[in-house]
């Protein structure tokens, strides 16, 4: 696939995070865990210079595997926590790797819930070697609260019937295959694999919530109309957890425009056993209803399904029976193909 | 006005904030920055010994004026910062007044942004004394995200068409007024000045956002069927910055029953020229809509009307033709009468 960073090289350098990327998998046995990593390698594969693994491992990217004095000879800046595990802690065994990495003269790149610098042997091997440890969960200070005033440029926000079906993949995606027509985008990265992806954004879920509007303004801020910021969306209005997280995204981000992010055949909000996944309807409805107070032109450019888990003939027919159900493009970005192309035709309507 | 303090006076000295209070004023001379004070001299007057000036104040209460240890003899255990001014700071000119009152023996309570603790003589004072600092600003650690599980009990939540209008003087008389139904009920507080009128609550606005819907959870938890819990609303779903805190606090509250609060006569959302004041109708609509994803059965009880700024006869009109208009019950609660006791009655309904 083809880079989505938004920042060349050298600006990520000045402003973002430190890539090219040292991808550390530990001691991962289970790929599940990986996400992160495997997100990484997908989308912006050319910044990442290989995978560091330690004894025990059993899940791979498929990168080159090197030591990290290896991967600062072949350019690496930072080294990336791809991996996740159970309660979001760095295990024990990882603490050697980490302070080889340091040594070796990598920046240290975090979305786990734990800090980087809590752990006292990385805190003093960071201070010792002049390296950085970052938490992207980290937000910003001096967030201000939304200003609601209208900006210029074109927004496009992904929104969902749920949470983790596919709203970072499909901006993604849309971001790509925009760019690929010619125009100006940008990728806002709103958690934390999307951030190391893009090599810059806001953990919008960990903004203190008076200033979550606040936080989308910054992240999508008025840009040349010609302009598109294809913005990464997180859980969903009518989930019974994170409506909060979502209504100040949309509202911050002001979207011209956004597609609802569905996965067919997903009966249950994920989680969340008695709460039925609501109709991509309702969501529309709502995203309308509640986006209007600061996009009153907002407007649904169509559906993005998650067909992964059918056949290629079933995901066909899903995706045409939602296209007519609701008169609006539905495609599966991750398929791509005409139905995708109609999804962008209508993003930029 | 009687008490509307959830906790009786031990139980709050045990859980809550430590109270009888002090009321300290500073050295303010504008009305408009004590309405802490006069809240808590309002709703909780029984609850406030007195009031602590310094040289050159011209804001009163009516409360005796009483220095730091004619408070304690009098019964005082806790003196609440009862002015805000521009900025939340606390100015270099208060520090003498509150390291007496600590040496008093009073604990002391703020709401204000800049954090007690944060100022060395405060810190230094309040360790050599034994007493504490408590910043209701500040969330409980430990909240977790929304469950989403219905849970027995009535909860009425106030909710707005804007900030600032009257939401939680609307549920302090629905507390007090089914109170006096001889009903179970509690104020549920969700900012500072609630906070300090319940002597407990959450600041819904200062938790992070993915936890929102948590906190509001743990702040009306599962009740007897025949309990009441009156949420004090914030913000306004249709506000272009704070609605992220209101969808929180809607999808966590899972009310069973809503009020919304309105200023007739307001055209233009507080501080954001440009934004109209949407419809109480619009704010049914969006409540309703959200609200079921966690509480399918909510319905709007009525509305509360802000008339402070008509006079009797024009506040009696616009109330009536509120209520023609909407087909519900609508009242000024600070006026009370028999459109109020209508409204408490849509309450239980």
């Amino acid at each position: 696939m083809s880079s989505i960073a938004t920042a060349p090289r050298d600006e990520a350098a000045e402003d973002g995070l430190p890539s090219p990327y040292l991808l550390f998998l530990g001691d991962t046995v289970e790929p599940g865990y990986a996400k992160t990593a495997f997100g990484l390698r997908d989308w912006v594969g050319e910044r990442c210079v290989g995978e560091f693994t330690l004894p025990g491992a059993r899940v791979s990217t498929g990168l080159p595997r090197l030591a990290p004095r290896q991967a600062v000879a072949a350019g690496a800046r930072g080294l990336v926590i791809g991996v996740a595990n159970a309660g979001g802690i760095i295990p024990r065994t990882w603490i050697a790797g980490l302070v080889e990495a340091l040594e070796a003269g990598l920046d240290i790149i975090s979305g786990m819930h734990a800090r980087l610098a809590d752990i006292p042997e990385l805190k003093a091997a960071a201070e010792r070697t002049g390296r950085r440890l970052i938490d992207v969960r980290t937000p910003p200070k001096g967030i201000p609260v939304g200003a609601g005033v209208r900006r210029s440029g074109r927004r496009i926000l992904t929104v969902g019937t749920d949470c983790a079906l596919g709203k970072k993949y499909a901006a993604l995606a849309i971001t790509r295959g925009l760019r690929g027509r010619g125009l100006d985008v940008d990728f806002r990265a709103t958690g934390q694999t999307g951030i190391m992806i893009a090599g810059a954004g806001v953990p919008i879920d960990a903004v203190v919530s008076d200033f979550v509007a606040g936080a989308a303004e910054m992240l999508s801020p008025a840009a040349p109309p010609s302009h598109v910021d294809v913005i990464e969306g997180q859980g969903s209005l009518l989930h019974p957890a994170y409506g909060a997280v979502s209504l100040g995204l949309l509202q911050g981000s002001q979207p011209t425009a956004f597609v609802v992010c569905h996965e067919p055949g997903r009966a249950e909000i994920l989680g969340y056993a008695g709460h039925a996944v609501p109709s991509i309807e309702a969501v529309i409805s709502a995203t309308l209803a509640l986006g209007r107070v600061t996009s009153p032109d907002i407007r649904c450019a169509g559906i993005s399904l998650n067909t992964g888990k059918l056949t290629p003939r079933a995901a066909q027919a899903e995706i045409e029976a939602v296209a007519e159900r609701l008169g609006l493009p539905a495609a599966d970005p991750m398929r791509g193909g005409p139905a995708f192309e109609r999804l962008l035709d209508a993003c930029l309507a």
